[in-house]
C-alpha cells in the first residue's frame, strides 16, 4: 500500500493543472481528443445513499480504473488517535463477513489486475485497475468492505505492529522524513496538518478495536464516499453496476462540516535543527502557512503555483538555474506548494549545498531568490514560460488514467466540484505577474517562516 | 478576574512545598500551630451528588476562604473552541435564573469581602473570603451558579467582547506574551498545553452560546468539583452548610478519564523569533518538556523543583549570582518549573542582558550555567540550601489563609491527595545531589529545547 504523504500528494494538482489545459487551451496535437466531446464528457450522478459517482469516459484502451475515494483523512481524527486513518489503509484489505482476508487482493491478482490506496490528511482512497468486464466484481468487493470489515483484536493486533514497523522503517529511520514532522508540528500551531498522516509512534502503539470500530462506523459509508470510475465504460454502465453494487450499502450517519481549528495569525520565525548521525549531507526546508485552493481568494492559489513553479519548480526555474547552474552551489533545491488541501496549507522551499558551499549559503541564495520576487516581481516571459510548463505536463497526464481519476477524486473529496476543475485552465492563464509577486509579498515573508535543518553529528557540539 | 497562566500558577507549588514543610521538618517557631494537631487536621468528605469537600481549619481570625475548584481548564477544550473554559471566568458573574447579573459580587462586597476567579490548562476556580457567618450565604450562590447560570446570546455577545479586549491587552499587546505562546505552540507539539488558556483570537471570536451550553453542561456538575473551605470553622459546620447547598444540586454526567494526547518523543532542537517594534531590550526564554508531579516517576518532579531553585529559583541561585552579581551581564534571568499540571509540563529557563552585554553571551552563560550541573552537579550544600529556602518560605504561605486552600484544591484539582500534600516534605527532602544532577541531564538537553527570542526591530532586517 502507499503511504500517502506531504510529498506523496504533491503531484496531483500539478496534474490537474496539466489535464484542465486540456479541456482549455487545446494544442493542436490534442484536438481529435476534444473532438469527441459529449462522449467523453466528465460526469456526476448521486445514488439515494448519498454516493457521489464521477465517471471519466476514456476509450482508448480497454480498462478501467475504479477508485473510492472517502471523505476522511488524518486531519479528521479524534485528538490523541492520529494514525487511525492510514490504518485503513491496511484493514480494508482484511477480511469481511462475506470475504476472507486477502481474497479481494487475490481476485484483483488473479484477473491481472492492480490495486492500491493511499491515505492523506484530508482523504483516504483505494483503487484497482483492470478490465472492464471485472468492474462490477470490483464494486462488489469494494462495497462490502465499506461496512462488513471484519475489526477483531486478531486482526487489530498484528496489522498495528506492520504499521509501527512502516513508520519505523519510513520515518524513525528517516532523519529526513523525523525533520518533516517536527517542521510541520511547529509550523502547525492548532490546526491537525501538524500531526503527521501515518500518526505519532506512541499514539499507533495504542490504536485498538474501539478506536477502530468508531472510526469505521463514522466514516466509512456511501454518504461519505466518491466513486471514481475511469475508462472504457459510459456513464450508464457504470450507474447501472452501481446501483446493483454499492446501491444496496445503507445510508451512515450524517456528519457535520468538516470545520477544523484553524491557525491563528502566525507573527515568529521558527526554526528547527534535527542532528542526526545518520546524515551525510546538511540540508534545509522552509516553510510557511499559505492558502489553499479550497480556502484561497480567487487567483491567490494559482498565482502560489505558478509562484512555485517559477521559484523552484524544475530544472528551468530561477532556483535551480542560479544555485545549481550557475553558482553551482547547490546538489538539489526547489520549492512546492501543497495546493489541494480542505484547509490552509504549506508553502515549502528546500536546498542542500553541493562542494564546498555551505548550507548558510544555499539557504541565503534561495532566500535573495524569494527577496527579488519580492521585490522585483516575474517577467511576463517566466510567467508565460511557467503557465505553458503546466500545458506541455498535461500530455502526459492525459496518459495516465489513474491520473485522472486521482485528479477528480482527490478535488472532489476536498470540497471541490468538477467545474472546478473545468475551469482551472482560464484562471490559470488569467494569473498576472503582478499577482504572482504579491503572493510571495504577502505570504513568504521571514517573519512566519519555519525552517527546517537536519545536520550531521559533529563531535563538537554541545 | 484573574487571568491565570502559565506563569500566574507558577507559585503554587512553591507555596506548596514550603507550606508541607509546616507538617513535616517543623521549624522551632512553627511548634505552637502544630500542637493544635487534631483540631487543626485537614479533612476531606465527599457528598451523595460527589462533590468533594475539603477542610482546612485556621482559627487566628475570623475568616473564612471558600473556594470551588472545577477539574476542566483549557486543556480540556474541544479542539477549535480555546478560550471556552476561561470564558466562564466571567460568565459566572453574570446572572442566574434565581439572581440577576452581579447580585453576588455585590453581595460580596456589601459584606466587606473580597472575591476572584482564575483559570488554568487543567482547572478553573472560584472564590470569596468572608466572614464565617456568611459562609452559607457564599455555598447557596456558588451553588445556584454551578447550574443555574442564564448563558442567552444576550450575555455571551457582550462578554465576548469584554475577553477580546483582554487579550488584545494582555496578550496581543504585550510582545513577551506573544512569544510565550508561540513558545507553547512550539514546544507542545500535540497536547494542548500548546494551545493558549484565554484562546487563539480567532477562536474567542466565533465562541457562542452553543458552545457555552455544551461547556457548562457537561463540566460545571458536584461530581467534577472541589470545594475548599479554609478558614474559621470546623469540618462539621462545613459539611452541614454544604449539604444544605451544594447538596440540592443534582449530580452531572459521568465524566472520563481526563486523557489528552501525549506528546510525541521530542528529538529537536528549535528556536522562536519575535521581532517586534514595541521590544526596546531583547530576551529570550527556553522551554523543554519535563514531567510533573502527576507524570513523574517518584522523585524525579522533586529534583526538578530543587532544580529550578538552585539554577535559577532566586537572588541565590546560581544563574542570578554568576550572570547578575559576578559578570554583569544580566539585567534578569531566571527558571522555573510548572510543576503542578495533569500532565508533562515545561521546564523553562529565561534572562536578559544588560549594558554592553549581548542576548547571546547572557543565553550562552545560561546555558553553560546547565552544563555544569548536568556535568559536576550540584553541591551537597547548595542542595541543602535549596531546601531550607523553600521551608523559610513556608512561613509566609502559612499566613495566607488563600495560599494554603489553592494548594489543596490545586492539588486535588490534579488528581492529586490530601497525602500527597502531607508527603512533599519527606519527599523534598529526601533528594539527592545526583538526582538533581540526572533530571538535568535528562530533561534540560539542547536537542530537545525551543528557545525564544525576543527581539527589537531593526532597519536591517530582511
Amino acid at each position: 500500500m502507499i503511504f500517502a504523504d506531504r510529498s506523496a500528494r504533491l503531484p496531483v494538482l500539478r496534474i490537474v493543472l496539466a489535464l484542465v489545459f486540456c479541456v482549455g487551451a487545446v494544442p493542436a496535437a490534442l484536438a481529435e481528443t476534444t473532438a469527441q466531446d459529449e462522449e467523453s464528457r466528465v460526469t456526476r450522478h448521486v445514488l439515494d445513499n448519498g454516493l457521489e459517482i464521477i465517471v471519466i469516459p476514456d476509450h482508448r484502451a480497454p480498462v478501467v480504473t475504479h477508485m473510492l475515494w472517502y471523505k476522511t483523512g488524518s486531519a479528521d481524527e479524534t485528538p490523541g488517535k492520529s494514525g487511525i486513518a492510514h490504518f485503513f489503509e491496511h484493514l480494508m484489505f482484511k477480511g469481511t463477513t462475506n470475504h476472507g482476508p486477502g481474497e479481494f487482493s487475490r481476485r484483483v491478482a488473479e484477473i491481472g489486475g492492480q490495486e492500491n490506496a493511499f491515505t492523506s490528511y484530508d482523504y483516504t482512497a483505494y483503487f484497482q485497475q483492470v478490465t472492464p468486464e471485472a468492474l462490477e466484481t470490483m464494486m462488489a468487493f469494494e462495497a462490502d468492505r465499506m461496512r462488513n470489515l471484519v475489526l477483531s483484536d486478531e486482526v487489530i493486533g498484528p496489522e498495528r505492529d506492520v504499521i509501527i514497523e512502516e513508520r519505523n522503517s519510513r520515518v524513525e529511520n528517516e532523519p529526513g522524513a523525523l525533520l518533516g514532522e517536527e517542521v510541520d508540528a511547529t509550523l502547525y500551531q492548532n490546526h491537525p496538518y501538524g500531526i503527521p498522516v501515518i500518526g505519532w509512534m506512541h499514539e499507533i502503539e495504542e490504536l485498538n478495536r474501539a478506536d477502530a470500530i468508531a472510526f469505521y462506523e463514522r466514516y466509512y459509508a456511501p454518504n461519505n464516499a466518491v466513486l471514481v470510475v475511469a475508462g472504457d465504460v459510459t456513464a450508464e454502465q457504470v450507474r447501472t453496476l452501481a446501483e446493483a453494487t454499492y446501491g444496496k450499502v445503507a445510508r451512515g450517519p450524517d456528519l457535520p462540516p468538516r470545520i477544523r481549528p484553524k491557525e491563528p495569525e502566525q507573527n515568529t520565525s521558527r526554526t528547527v535543527t534535527l542532528t542526526d548521525a545518520r546524515v551525510t549531507r546538511p540540508s534545509f526546508r522552509k516553510a510557511w502557512v499559505v492558502p489553499s485552493y479550497s480556502t484561497a481568494e480567487p487567483g491567490e492559489a494559482e498565482a502560489l503555483d505558478l509562484l512555485s513553479e517559477i521559484l523552484g519548480g524544475g530544472v528551468r526555474s530561477r532556483a535551480y538555474e542560479t544555485l545549481v547552474v550557475e553558482k553551482g552551489i547547490a546538489s538539489s533545491v526547489g520549492a512546492y506548494f501543497q495546493s489541494d488541501a480542505l484547509d490552509d496549507t504549506s508553502f515549502e522551499i528546500y536546498g542542500a549545498p553541493r562542494g564546498d558551499a555551505t548550507l548558510a549559503e544555499v539557504e541565503a541564495a534561495m532566500d535573495a531568490e524569494i527577496s527579488r520576487i519580492v521585490d522585483d516581481g516575474v517577467t511576463e516571459k517566466e510567467l508565460a514560460m511557467a503557465k505553458k510548463r503546466y500545458v506541455r505536463s498535461m500530455i502526459f497526464a492525459r496518459d495516465s488514467q489513474q491520473g485522472m481519476a486521482r485528479i477528480y477524486g482527490a478535488t472532489l473529496a476536498t470540497g471541490g466540484t468538477i467545474e472546478d476543475i473545468e475551469e482551472w485552465p482560464r484562471r490559470i492563464e488569467a494569473v498576472t505577474a503582478e499577482q504572482v509577486k504579491s503572493a510571495a509579498r504577502r505570504y513568504l515573508s521571514p517573519d512566519r517562516s519555519v525552517t527546517g535543518y537536519l545536520l550531521p553529528a559533529t563531535e563538537e557540539r554541545s
